[in-house]
């Protein structure tokens, strides 16, 4: 074998026992070299070589089979520290997180008046603020945002709220950072956080539906995040849903956002509650009219705020029955700021889900809400640095 | 190490060997050992082995870089011979196959009335005389069934067209033929013939669409069949696509299949002939409606052949731009008796994707008949064994 080939399976060899150790929690280098199928020396020596670097530590002892009782080893979880960056349409947010997820320190930027120019500044900034406050060795910077991303150029093909087109975000971070780059649809990141670290998904696939101001949706498939072949698979926003709908932003009519984001949500309430003489929503001031606002009166059974929940629910269960009709995921999280609507939209999605694909996929589905709110974006940013600097991978 | 950990090895090892030298056509021992970046020594193990059980061959004398011309090798691939079955609603089918895909024997039962226990017959009747008719080791049996499939423990959960529920039929062929027996849906299995077999896939994301009496989809994601948790991966047929539509066999109101099956068609199209005094189509007897005849007037600009295929092409439409939207999976396959109607309802189905999916994606994405027709399944079927007992898998 020539050098280079050499090196490589020795990272490769590095990197597969690093994955098992971080997998097992706790795990001996014989258990290790069972699980790999290495032969005893290569793990040793791989473990000598993550020692070496602080990613592993020896960490007592294990039980004794026969003869001595093992050493068992573990991963160092601070020995390196992940920045994950969420560049969300009304603030930045961003944290340094560490290897298993846990968050060292939180920032968040509101953004003003963004334009192209002033939100790449906000960026810079959100990322000076979070290296200087890491103590550790960082292992790079990861990003999710909004919109159309070319994930292997790292470009934001098209942002529109942050007034972003063609952008080379990665080129530019690494020119200013000299750190590995990671960018991905904020969706996406979305889910490989749950996933990754929101446990009890015991299924190797899992859907995650963000909506906000936008829609879209993450994908994890067989342990890994899908983003198919244009990067932008989960782009569910923009598909038709209803006939003689609105015009949407896109230039299109009846896009799942014209009748299921935030904002349209908000604003049939409104349109709702100015015609109602029942519901005391229409004392409101419009500004006044927020999903929050709308989460409390549902909870005293106002009748605006039911409608809107039964009309929007019935739209996001339709792009759950899709997902679940053509992915057979048994798995779906809703996550982003619709979760002010709270159960009662969950059930209302659940029994659409089951309206709407065949009878056996849907009643083996589980449709919750995500485990992380705020923090997904971040937290799915950082984890994947986790995949492409450590090569971690997560099929379980 | 122990002795089974290092028999697996060995055997993952020469399925390794095997992959690439079935990738690649023909290549050298050093070519194989750069590409899996195993040691010569063991390539060389791995190559005795494989030409020992006939698997692969010398075919003579590559380019000399520097010194000798390398021996050049290649699998054999009629060593192994495929029996891959279609069991279709209106007629089981199945054929002898060699490792490239190429058909060696092709037989076809038609079905006369299918109960549970006849349709079982006819499938035992019809891998008796594929097997019969192979004169080479058989390196198992490939399925494919309309329905829902357990494809994990090869149970046929529910195929209405067969009577058959629940039925254990991987245990059933296994006990007559002591082969092994890979079950899936399908159109699942057509996805995998059209990927494999197919050429021309150079994304390693493919989706087919299978429209005849049902509608199901089949996907192929990062170059491997994605079946989902449940193994119902592409069970388009019964998502809601029709406010207020017909009813469906499944219980629920206008699934894909209430609007878009063959039999939809064919049945709307009856119904507009008798109203239409344009339409030569409405001189046709009943039974005489066939996609065959809908085809033909189509050429012949026909308004009821026309509007039925605006009808349909707009919900296949809709399903693509479902599958686009997703996954921005960017080559979709149609497939089944509906590719009768031709052209025209491809045009209109890559109107419609652009119309109901984000502009950008749906522009991206080709949408294109499949290469196989009738055999799809069949071949699809028999693929699966190269994957399950040789260890091909086929990302690019």
């Amino acid at each position: 074998m020539e050098k280079a080939t050499q090196q490589q399976t020795k990272a490769h060899n590095s990197q597969l026992v690093l994955k098992t150790i971080y997998d097992q929690g706790k795990v001996s280098r014989a258990e290790v070299a069972r699980l790999t199928r290495l032969t005893r020396t290569t793990v040793s020596d791989a473990v000598t070589d993550l020692r070496t670097k602080g990613l592993v530590e020896e960490v007592g002892y294990g039980e004794r089979a026969r003869g001595k009782a093992p050493i068992l080893l573990s991963v160092v979880n601070n020995s390196r520290h992940l920045i994950g960056v969420d560049l969300a349409s009304d603030e930045f947010r961003g944290a340094v997180v560490n290897l298993r997820g846990q968050i060292i320190r939180a920032v968040a930027f509101p953004i003003s008046s963004p334009s192209g120019e002033a939100a790449l500044a906000l960026a810079y900034k959100l990322i000076d603020t979070l290296l200087a406050s890491s103590d550790g060795p960082v292992l790079g910077i990861g990003l999710g945002t909004p919109g159309l991303i070319d994930t292997e150029a790292g470009i934001v093909l098209q942002a529109v709220n942050l007034d972003w087109q063609g952008l080379p975000l990665s080129q530019l971070l690494t020119d200013r950072y000299h750190l590995p780059i990671h960018l991905v649809n904020d969706s996406q990141a979305a889910a490989l956080a749950e996933y990754i670290f929101g446990g009890g998904h015991s299924r190797r696939n899992l859907a995650v539906i963000k909506v906000g101001q936008g829609i879209g949706a993450g994908l994890v498939l067989e342990g890994q995040l899908f983003v198919g072949d244009g990067s932008s698979a989960g782009e569910i926003g923009h598909l038709m849903v209803a006939d003689n709908g609105l015009v949407c932003r896109c230039g299109h009519t009846g896009c799942l956002e014209t009748v299921a984001s935030a904002g349209a949500i908000i604003r049939r309430a409104q349109t709702l509650a100015r015609g109602s003489k029942e519901s005391p929503l229409s004392l409101l001031a419009p500004e006044a009219m927020t999903l929050e606002a709308l989460g409390a009166a549902l909870e005293a059974n106002d009748p605006v705020a039911r409608q809107v929940t039964a009309e929007a629910g019935q739209y996001l269960g339709r792009a759950v029955a899709m997902l679940v009709s053509t992915l057979n995921v048994q798995h779906v999280l809703l996550i982003g700021s619709i979760t002010a609507l709270g159960t009662p939209l969950l059930k209302v999605i659940q029994q659409e889900t089951r309206r709407q694909a065949l009878a056996t996929l849907a009643e083996a589905t589980k449709i919750q809400f995500g485990h992380f709110g705020l923090d997904a974006v971040t937290l799915g940013a950082s984890a994947l640095l986790l995949t492409h600097e450590l090569g971690l991978s997560f099929a379980r």
